[in-house]
């Protein structure tokens, strides 16, 4: 039995890192001790993922108060907020970064009138909360999915909803770790999620790790598969809900869900709360990352396209609520009309 | 003005072939005397797209004539018959390789009483044929196909159809190269096409080459593109087109037919004649080519894909009749219903 993979961790006064970006080849841990460093980690996607990137964040505010030299908690919560809104500015679209920022920062606020150790302190253990309770949903999310996955599937997802996107057990992947754990027989079909390569690095060396039989397919293969009658279903993560149920997630998301439509194969979406964002009416409101062109042009410090071509390089597409049969969290299964679903979990959830 | 590209010519009584796997970073030719050799580059891409490989076969058969120590017609023609089978065993979907060494075939057995000084020479007077007359067909398709072209159009293509897939000018390439020498003003988004990156190392070459304004995208970034409403038309080559208009072409283009539709977009389809086959019925009968799983698990030396995940690498995929708005040739456009249009455009060639 392997150790579960746990792609952000606290140990010995640091925050540890994964580096992701030199999977499956490397395991490389790095050690943070500065939340500018954290930041640059967040953006150069060392973490990447919707949750994993919101619980990197808490840390790196927690780190942020550690470091600060204030001896009253009005110059620390002055450190604090520069930490906060520096890290709000490393990524635009997966809305874990600013709920967890914003989590931490009602911690800190709360506890202004505390010695400067104890509101330190505070924050460390608020963001070790926000991580062990993103493993829980997704477990708990895990649980909900499994019960969507027929006896034998052959399950299509797209990038890396996993252990490594979040804190742990994954959201598409837990689903699929769900339903192996119930004695289900799954097959992946794991697009390779061009540029930065999440299914075919990351995804591939998670569930391969767990023993679970995966295929990786170049992104303009997926259509081909479903034609051919070889996926059953498909499940993806998201970086933001919209209350109306339209979700953002990795780029080519939107045509896996509409090859599935065309196919009949139905279109899971699985994410913890921390993803749906009721403030965001729906998908035209969701800000879309546009990442450097270099991350296409080049792969592995060889040139792939001709000096003169244009590259468009969006992080994200949005799919819209029609085209998802079903948004898996933590609290079970919302169907549509999501507008209605998604209101009712969070009034629930105040109560 | 820069040359026209020619990825196949003879000259000094060797088969010349631009070595496309070394695009865009090199531009190197390589010279054969041999048709293992040419075999060799079929299959290992040094040369790729159905009618450069047409092309190139009827080239290798000549090179067997001439490199054959026979001094009857008899033994000459074993030699050639040799090459033939040799060179029909060396990539199975593109139907253009067979018409090719059928024609030449038929050339050979039509020579057999003439001296084998004669019948080397009506070899290699067929293949040069072979290669003017898919000039010749694709400006005309260009012409055709410009007709369908508005005078401002964003055009999407996968793969490439384009000079370096052809003996020269191009297919879908064709199409957008007669549309700007019409005055239109066009811009086209290139898929990159994985796993080979056609789009992003050859159409863009092509395209920039002759200042054209080309952006590359990922291949899961068809989808978002179109949603956003920067696709106005796509056009793309094929490998085989069955009797029914079932269109085989590189791994990918079904699912950017299967976009288009979805957003009303026209989806055409650009090649010669010599493309269409009446005696494949349907794309079911299509022989599909699965290549080496390497060319999705390696880039460049690199390893992308950790050990023990699978990979598949179809290098077709079928994009059905119904999803196709026309079929854009040298002898004109043609139209749904595909069994009826196509078989009348060979009743009329054969008149």
């Amino acid at each position: 039995v392997t150790s579960p993979i746990a792609p952000v961790r606290w140990e010995h006064d640091r925050l540890i890192l994964l580096d992701q970006r030199l999977l499956p080849g490397q395991e490389l841990e790095r050690a943070y001790a500065r939340w500018e460093d954290v930041a640059d980690a967040i953006r150069t996607l060392v973490v990447r993922g919707a949750p994993a990137i919101g619980v990197t964040a808490a840390f790196g505010v927690a780190l942020a108060a550690r470091s600060s030299r204030a001896t009253d908690a009005g110059a620390l919560l002055g450190d604090v907020e520069i930490a906060l809104k520096g890290l709000a500015e490393t990524r635009p679209t997966a809305v874990n970064l600013f709920w967890a920022l914003d989590r931490v920062r009602r911690v800190a606020e709360a506890a202004r009138h505390q010695p400067v150790a104890d509101i330190r302190q505070r924050l460390l253990s608020e963001a070790q909360a926000i991580l062990d309770e993103d493993v829980a949903a997704n477990r708990a999310l895990g649980d909900h999915g499994a019960t969507l996955v027929p006896p034998r599937a052959r399950i299509l997802t797209h990038c890396n909803a996993g252990a490594l996107a979040t804190a742990g057990y994954g959201t598409a992947l837990g689903v699929i770790r769900g339903a192996v754990e119930r004695g289900k027989r799954i097959t992946v079909l794991a697009d390779e999620t061009r540029p930065f390569l999440q299914g075919a690095r990351l995804t591939a060396w998670e569930l391969v790790r767990d023993g679970i039989d995966t295929t990786v397919i170049t992104d303009n293969m997926s259509g081909a598969m479903m034609r051919q009658g070889k996926v059953d279903l498909v499940v993806v993560g998201a970086d933001r809900i919209a209350a109306n149920g339209d979700t953002a997630n990795k780029i080519g998301t939107y045509t896996v869900a509409v090859l599935a439509r065309e196919h009949n194969i139905p279109f899971y979406v699985a994410a913890p709360l921390s993803t749906i964002d009721l403030n965001t009416p729906d998908g035209d409101h969701i800000p879309i990352e546009e990442r450097s062109a270099r991350e296409v042009t080049h792969l592995g410090g060889a040139q792939l396209t001709p000096e003169g071509a244009r590259v468009r390089n969006p992080a994200f597409d949005v799919t819209p609520h029609r085209l998802i049969a079903g948004i898996i969290t933590e609290r079970g299964i919302f169907r549509p009309p999501y507008t209605e679903s998604l209101a009712r979990a969070f009034a629930a959830q105040a109560c």
